[in-house]
């Protein structure tokens, strides 16, 4: 049995979507980011990096969104989330993801996150001013060079997909204009019109248990 | 035939050491970054984000340390450098490594390429000033809890081993005292003394041809 620790609005939702497309059974465990709830001792103790998403499995507890969508794909097979058997374009699909992960997730944390890297309040302002721009030119590369089409890697939908909708649902309040970008608004809409999607995002929105 | 791109000083390493390590046959062709040669239309058709590693093959390029470092692993599974059997076992590997690509590389390149986020130059000092301690408590959180020891993941030596002995050998210029963190630094030890590293090392430092 599987326990998904999320917050909505979060990157989480990637491994939420992956874990219903691969038909996985499993729970989820709302983490509290308003009352600071990650940085606080019981949560530590499954996270020690005080973020989401952490995935609790039987063996023990993963953590990290390229990780966890990567340990989806290879538990559930029959999902074809990922070409299992094909080393060079499962590298692809984890360069993709490794890009969303350290490069455009990164970019768009500097809008809510500055302080991990300054306490510096004029820095923090700084960077939050910045977002528009690192975040756009990370989505016109996605939109121009990276992205295959109909699904990231092409014809077939993987972990990549769950992963881009995601972060694509921050681009509005990262002040990013998604007109330039028309193939990923694409992807969007076509994803948000996914059952697997609609239920994982109809989960996040239920009132917490 | 496999071809890496690297810089020396940069993560390419990790690829490199990777590559000796797997026994691999492959060529290297160095990337000035004195000449900015990353940023130039012949350098940007390998790897349109213009940064190293690249990883040249038969199939394709590939990018990304994650993604090239399972590759590597995958591609040569008599080296035993990842769990491939084990798919939870795989994922905290890659858990590892992506904590090591998004948030230990990310909190280091605030010191050299604050550019990136932000093009106040005011808040480039900032953040210059933030490294020792946000790349001081990812080191922290390693040598405390994530590192297993005598290797990364416990006793059987990984692709997570040369990514963090390349990473380690940035924390004095990134300001960090080494001193805090002896597991880190007994395993660089242990790691400069490796054959395989040796030898990338060297190939690292030899005149550009």
């Amino acid at each position: 049995m599987l326990t998904l620790y999320f917050t909505p609005g979060t990157c989480a939702l990637a491994s939420h979507i992956a874990l219903e497309e691969a038909g996985a059974e499993y729970a989820i465990r709302r983490v509290n980011f308003a009352s600071e709830e990650q940085r606080q001792a019981p949560y530590l103790e499954i996270n020690p990096k005080g973020r989401v998403p952490a995935l609790v499995t039987d063996r023990g507890i993963l953590t990290e969104t390229p990780a966890i969508l990567a340990f989806i794909a290879q538990s559930y097979p029959a999902a074809h989330l990922a070409p299992l058997d094909d080393a060079f374009a499962f590298a692809e699909v984890q360069a993709f993801n490794a890009y969303l992960c350290a490069t455009v997730h990164v970019a768009h944390a500097h809008r809510m996150r500055g302080r991990r890297w300054t306490d510096d309040e004029a820095a923090i302002e700084a960077l939050k001013r910045g977002v528009p721009r690192s975040v756009g030119s990370c989505f016109a590369l996605i939109d121009t060079t990276l992205f295959r089409g109909p699904w990231v890697m092409g014809e077939a939908y993987s972990i990549c997909d769950p992963y881009l909708f995601t972060l694509s649902q921050w681009l509005e309040a990262d002040g990013v204009d998604l007109a330039a970008f028309p193939r990923v608004l694409d992807h969007r809409t076509r994803m948000a019109e996914r059952a697997a999607v609609v239920r994982a995002l109809a989960a996040e929105r239920a009132p917490a248990t």
